[in-house]
């Protein structure tokens, strides 16, 4: 059993890194009800994973345990309780389920990727081989399926429709790898099947699942999408702008792999004449010396990209928090509230 | 709309691929229902594909349309009719999720196998790409999780337990390539896991949505297991001692790739001295010379492994038929009789 003692500090982390630097000891009564929500949904997502075949289980396992900070549940299981609704066993399969969505995809696409690391440990396809990564990826598919079989169609429906945009948004992606006429609009349609879809229809199957009126479940649809669109945005500005001691990551991954993204579409657009002409020679680049990347960097900030970027962030949080307004007032909701704001002031 | 008359000569094919050579023309009045009802599931399934991105619908399609003969729709619904169930609406859904399904092992087994042909024509990964691949492998699951999202938690979980199942038999059967040491009873039960499974759990499910009772479903579950291990014998047996123009397969692509078969295990097993050392060097060699697998050939005919192959898929074709018995006398029911008889006779 994992118990909240255990999963406590983490969450003071998690809770930190979604809701970025402010004051949030006002929600300090509620770290301990909710690190006991994610240590639940955690026991329910690891239940699911037994085989008779002990390698695949191991090779899921360790794709769980390298599975992230745990933001679906904690998302999943913050809007049940901001309903009202209490009786948390109804809600632990579905936070267990998409967790394992999410991590099926981490597995494929570290398969499709090539990716020898996933937070800093040895990937899946890596440790295990690439052809345990997909069938991994696929198991841990079935049985997050398996987990939703107990909800309404509607629900069931929902979380599929989610995995299919998903899909479609990975495919949309990895086809728009070098190419700089994207264009913003088919950029953020991309983010949003590919990041958001899945924490939307997290977020409003967990109203569903309380009972909650249409109108507040569609709410809770406009939160996912807001919260997602605008995380990643944040994650794109954090790859040329972070500091790699705090988010652990190396810089300037999406320009050595030829990912168009908001900051890097605004500044081609932006530059004139020969700058534009050396940002897309570099960008479209197959391999790039660090000075090159830097060189990218220096080009970006000379226009207005990374304050657009930030301005575009902005507005998926405030429409992220406008689908909240249907939520009963509480400390529930301001901390809904306040990881939608988090989501682009965190640093990691 | 796929019509009855178009797929009626494929589906006499069909019958004649999975009845063998016997005399099969006392079926000749089911042909026209079950191939509606074959189309009908197919037009089903084509619903299913349409996605915002094109590029995705067209690898889902593309692998739909090398999906092979449709003997799962086709034994789910000669079940659901053999249990006098006619609204076969109710059961349309069900038929194509599992053909999906079978799509969808397919597409990531080739990407596992990097094959590059699929009946004859380029594989996914080969005619789209390795990353489209295995998101329309995802994708595929996905919209068969969503069709089977109507039926009971009980089907669902069942369709999902015969997944889980097939993700571990693939895993198992990956990991024992050139293992000659893997044993009778390890190789069947990765046959019964990676091909039966998803068989069994078809007509059993089908037996379900028609309302039959626990011991129909039960026998049903027999049946598929039957069917699905006595075919893939017969599969293995093929490989070897089939007419490469009439299977449409090229021979020994299990000795080329180090798969142990039935036929293989018992073989090594009943050689002795140098000739046993002689099959073991061979059959773990990485590559191997048309001259080493006609002496592979050899070597196995100088023992009894091809009858004990034969000996045990009747065993299993006659399990399948007593899987049978709780079903109602009639024309479906020797139908579904013949096509397990006919599994182990087919020459192709």
């Amino acid at each position: 059993m994992t118990g909240p003692a255990e999963i406590e500090a983490p969450l003071k982390g998690l809770v930190r890194s979604v809701l970025g630097d402010g004051d949030y000891s006002v929600f300090y009564d509620l770290l301990p009800i909710l690190a006991q929500d994610v240590a639940d949904s955690e026991d329910r997502l690891k239940a699911s994973l037994p085989a008779s075949y002990p390698f695949l289980e191991e090779a899921a396992s360790y794709a769980t345990d390298s599975g992230g900070k745990r933001v679906r549940p904690l998302l999943i299981s913050a809007v049940y309780r901001a309903l009202g609704a209490t009786e948390t066993s109804k809600i632990q399969p579905l936070a267990a389920a998409f967790q394992l969505i999410h991590t099926a995809t981490l597995v494929h696409d570290d398969v499709i990727d090539r990716a020898d690391l996933r937070r800093g440990k040895p990937s899946v396809p890596r440790a295990f081989g690439m052809p345990a990564a997909i069938v991994a990826g696929d198991y841990l598919f079935v049985r997050a399926f398996q987990l939703a079989a107990r909800y309404s169609p509607e629900v069931i429906l929902r979380c599929g429709e989610a995995c299919a945009e998903l899909a479609q948004g990975e495919m949309m992606q990895e086809n728009s790898r070098y190419d700089l006429t994207l264009g913003r609009d088919r950029y953020l349609r991309i983010m949003s099947m590919k990041t958001a879809s899945i924490v939307a229809a997290g977020v409003a199957s967990s109203a569903m699942v309380s009972g909650a009126a249409r109108e507040v479940v569609d709410g809770l649809e406009e939160y996912g999408r807001g919260v997602g669109v605008a995380f990643q945005i944040q994650d794109d500005l954090l790859d040329v702008y972070g500091d790699p001691d705090v988010t652990g990551k190396p810089l300037f991954s999406d320009w050595k792999e030829g990912m168009p993204t908001l900051l890097s579409l605004d500044a081609h657009a932006a530059l004139d004449g020969k700058e534009r002409s050396e940002f897309e020679r570099l960008f479209l680049a197959r391999r790039k010396r660090p000075a090159e990347l830097l060189r990218l960097k220096e080009l970006t900030d000379r226009t207005d990209a990374h304050a657009r970027s930030m301005a575009d962030a902005e507005k998926w949080v405030e429409s992220a928090i406008h689908g909240l307004r249907k939520l009963p007032e509480g400390p529930y909701r301001q901390l809904l509230e306040q990881v939608a704001r988090g989501v682009i002031t965190r640093r990691f």
